[in-house]
């Protein structure tokens, strides 16, 4: 890595990487799963297509009628004049040719017979005895005619490798007759949380503790966006512990992520231990929250450091490590657009990094951040419906437009 | 049902219905599930909570330090003055009371020792030999001590009946200490489909035939609200199945949910079998695509009878079903605030329903509609990343602003 600083010793002190810098080089770092896995339409919801999907039919497979009424041959109308009703096709029945001069009655998604090139509403018809039917306005060429591959046309290219299969694409899937599709295996994740202050919740918490929340945090966040989680726990605050559950994880895992202790302090082992057991890309990004994230390998397996406040891993997880997780899911969906929205408050002073605030979309449809943004606080995640962008050196005040990332967004898979 | 009109006999001619009218029944009249499920946190992603959730505890739950540094009793500090390093507070250990005019070691996240009212960062201080250390800059009375309770105060309720488990609020419930939570059971949802022209997916398609794609589409659009599936398959075209296929889906499902068939016509038998085995309270919808919405009751299970069109379907599950479905899942955060978007195209016609248009954000910001809006189409359901809103008797021009609805909003539960 010539263009990312490494540090030479565990403490060394980093420069700050740029936002798009560090998510442009963690997607390029991150390689596609290889394994497929052919799933059945009604498990596949929010899977990663593994390869293109084209259609070996038109759909509709045949011209249909749009509504009840009757098919006929446009130029056999005459006003006032009845006609034989020759044929009854209800939809799913196969249609004979229309004989000539006669009408069929036909009903919604029924096919066209052949010679027939409108079809009348039934309320625009008026039914007489003995089989006859009045059509009561002149019928237009096509009318309330479903064309052929209207659709969908055959040999057309209907999904992409790397679109996620959301429930429209699943019934797309089904409408051109595939029951099964191939998908791309998920990332096995492992999650390590460091810190031996965490208790787990369900335990007394002694003085000096605290419960962890990380390890939930990120086990729903893994969960919305259809990774296979290994919950390897808490690591002691130990070099060879760490070193050992970092062993382990790259063992059974296809990435590793670790909240807390990837910084340079005398606690923290995560650098020093990933040092051992292979490289570190960089670590310190310029978003607030979230300095402290750290890049690196095990051996082969990429390990994403996240910081150890609840608020942190939240905005590095959105930010940063969801963008690697989708692209080794060989999504191509990976960007998120932020809406453009007024801010309802000024900010003070300008920062040198990104901030990432908390906030929710007022009744007025304006930004409100919530009071505390501290990176310790997980219940201000709670409350928030996205994240307000205030870029590095800027300092928008109340009324400007900022971009916003709705939670929603972010956190689930894309789902058009 | 005196405010809504109800059919006469089973061809009876409609009124259509304002979308918030029926919105608004359609909420009232949803009974919420009464059993409830205690689950593990990492089995509770998006379920929704049974009852209001208050912390016993303080988070963080001790004064704890925000960096690594020392902790100090600030009027002990003086220019240049070496103080005494008496002990070393690495996170989760317990600290000793502070003796008199001298500092602590303290670790980020360990507990600020009785008697220290401040912690230095370590880059502000000077190590000597010793075990002594000069802080080399006036400390601040409280400076980088997180308070007892900042995140969460003993006492406050912190996740409210209703709500929705997104990771962040799991992460929250971990935080005071829960390891289970008490959620209301997902109603099950029985799915039929009409139509004598459907074919399952992997079967040949005779002539007449079109796959079926709405079952597939439901399936995950209700797997993506959590609710639990109970797919009946197709009912034949006649009375008496359909009459059969609702008394066993009333008998096993707290909802039912057809497609197709739902209107008034001569192959249309689901309106008839439900007054046969209950009552219709309306159908007929002022939406485009979705007018043959019908609402009604098998003895006392709901049936949402859905249009067999699969735009159709899409938009009215969206906009219908979907708030119901929710508040039978008790579900609190039902409605979907929409964005204002700028229009990229003119509408020609006002129209007497209100229409949601399959649309895309352009790289400008503005809206881009599907070329072909047609309600049989769900090739533009998978194009789309959002609805329009084109309200009725309203004709907006490029540029004006829209409501929209992004499909992630819709299609997912709240993630708050």
């Amino acid at each position: 890595m010539t263009d990312l600083t490494t540090p030479d010793d565990c403490t060394a002190k980093q420069t700050l990487h740029p936002l798009e810098f560090v998510v442009e080089h963690l997607i390029r770092s991150a390689n596609a799963i290889s394994k497929t896995n052919r799933l059945a339409l009604n498990d596949a919801l929010n899977a990663t297509l593994s390869q293109d999907v084209s259609s070996t039919i038109n759909v509709p497979p045949a011209d249909n009628s749009a509504v009840d009424g009757y098919a006929l041959k446009r130029e056999d109308w005459l006003e006032g004049k009845p006609l034989l009703v020759s044929q009854r096709i209800p939809a799913g029945s196969v249609a004979s040719s229309l004989e000539a001069g006669t009408v069929a009655r036909i009903f919604t998604g029924a096919s066209i017979p052949q010679g027939a090139d409108c079809v009348v509403m039934q309320e625009n018809t008026k039914v007489l005895v003995n089989e006859r039917v009045i059509i009561l306005q002149r019928p237009t060429l096509h009318d309330n005619i479903r064309p052929l591959g209207q659709d969908i046309k055959q040999g057309n290219t209907l999904l992409k490798k790397g679109q996620s299969l959301s429930p429209q694409r699943l019934g797309l899937a089904a409408s051109i007759g595939l029951s099964h599709i191939s998908t791309i295996c998920s990332p096995r994740v492992a999650i390590l949380s460091t810190g031996d202050e965490l208790i787990e919740p369900g335990q007394p918490c002694n003085p000096g503790k605290i419960y962890n929340s990380n390890r939930y945090l990120l086990n729903g966040l893994l969960q919305s966006l259809g990774m296979e989680v290994i919950d390897l726990g808490v690591i002691e605050d130990k070099l060879d512990s760490t070193v050992q559950a970092l062993e382990k994880a790259s063992a059974c895992a296809d990435v590793i992520l670790t909240t807390g202790g990837a910084s340079v302090g005398e606690e923290d082992y995560i650098q020093c231990a990933i040092k051992q057991l292979g490289s570190i890309d960089f670590w310190r990004v310029a978003i607030k929250p979230g300095k402290p994230f750290m890049f690196g390998r095990v051996g082969e397996t990429p390990v994403l450091g996240l910081p150890g406040n609840p608020g942190a891993v939240f905005v590095t997880f959105l930010m940063l490590a969801r963008p690697f997780l989708l692209s080794m899911q060989g999504c191509s969906e990976i960007k998120v657009s932020p809406y453009s929205m007024p801010l309802g408050f000024d900010i003070r002073n300008p920062g040198k990094r990104r901030e990432f605030l908390r906030v929710r979309i007022d009744a007025n449809g304006v930004l409100q951040r919530h009071p505390n943004q501290s990176s310790g606080m997980l219940s201000s995640t709670s409350w928030a419906e996205g994240l307000a962008v205030i870029h590095e050196h800027s300092q928008p005040q109340a009324g400007d437009m900022v971009d916003y990332f709705p939670l929603t967004s972010l956190i689930n898979k894309p789902s058009s």
